[in-house]
């Protein structure tokens, strides 16, 4: 199980000071992903997401069950690697999966013991935080990433259960209100 | 495009002795399937099909499209590696992916020019000889594997469109009603 919650940075410059004196750097990655809708389900309504991801270490599929949990985004996860993005795609379009959105992404990666922190700038939503334990309990996890939030300076009741392909759905939507 | 015929194979010690003597032995591989059907399209209707493969070079996931000409297995196929079959097969369960069937076949593969020749024994079936050419000129490519399947003694006529999974459902199907 991924538990993980997400806040929106304002201040960059004081979150990335503040994650690096109390987290080691990882890695900087790259990430292209790009999300489907079910033929015959509403993804939308049942919480369920099936993503294709580009990154500096290849491909990969990966089917997120609905979210468990109300205070953070923590969900089954299912991930396997593949060795073709366009194949990929278009199996699953000859399926009647349909895009649903795309997402791109910098990803600063740093490690706090079990906690993953990723620093994310997100094309067209801007900056955010991600918090992350692999865990089999899900309260204890919950408690040492909303202890170590409250460190860098985020409160709990902030944390955003929308994900980033949500997100850029919602600012398509305002758009196109507007 | 795939250009495949497929016949049954009566006296295999002849066939395999023909097929040696005007064809280069490639491989033998050993191959497991599962096959599934769509959550809300019938294969069985639209000729679809959805396959994850086990063999001796690793795990695959292959689409193939409606068969497109009479006389031959003839369709769209689109492949790609991962890199974990269990996980795979539980991304399409999710899904709402059923499992239809799973075919384990022995596979001896040779080559004459542009023909691949797959002696197979499958389990539950027998033996059969497929022969194979990747390309876009349908009709030069079955002028070509008719001819050598002619030399081989299989009559144009008897060639199999079923898939080997259609056969074994039609055996399940069969010792139901019995």
């Amino acid at each position: 199980m991924e538990v993980e919650v997400k806040f929106r940075v304002t201040d960059l410059e004081e979150i990335e000071r503040k994650i690096s004196e109390t987290a080691e750097f990882v890695v900087e990655k790259f990430e292209y992903d790009v999300y489907f809708n079910h033929p015959c389900r509403n993804f939308a309504e049942t919480d369920e997401a099936l993503r294709i991801r580009k990154d500096s270490d290849g491909f990969t599929l990966t089917y997120k069950g609905a979210k468990i949990d109300y205070e953070t985004k923590t969900r089954d996860e299912i991930k396997v690697g593949i060795d073709d993005f366009e194949k990929t795609k278009e199996i699953l379009v000859r399926l009647g999966f349909r895009v649903a959105g795309r997402v791109a992404k910098r990803r600063r990666i740093y490690r706090r013991g079990e906690i993953i922190i990723c620093l994310d700038w997100i094309e067209e939503l801007g900056s955010f935080v991600e918090l992350e334990i692999e865990s089999g309990n899900l309260n204890e996890a919950k408690k040492k990433i909303f202890e170590y939030a409250e460190m860098l300076g985020f409160e709990a009741e902030k944390s955003i259960r929308k994900s980033y392909l949500e997100m850029i759905l919602d600012v398509a939507h305002n758009n196109r209100e507007r």
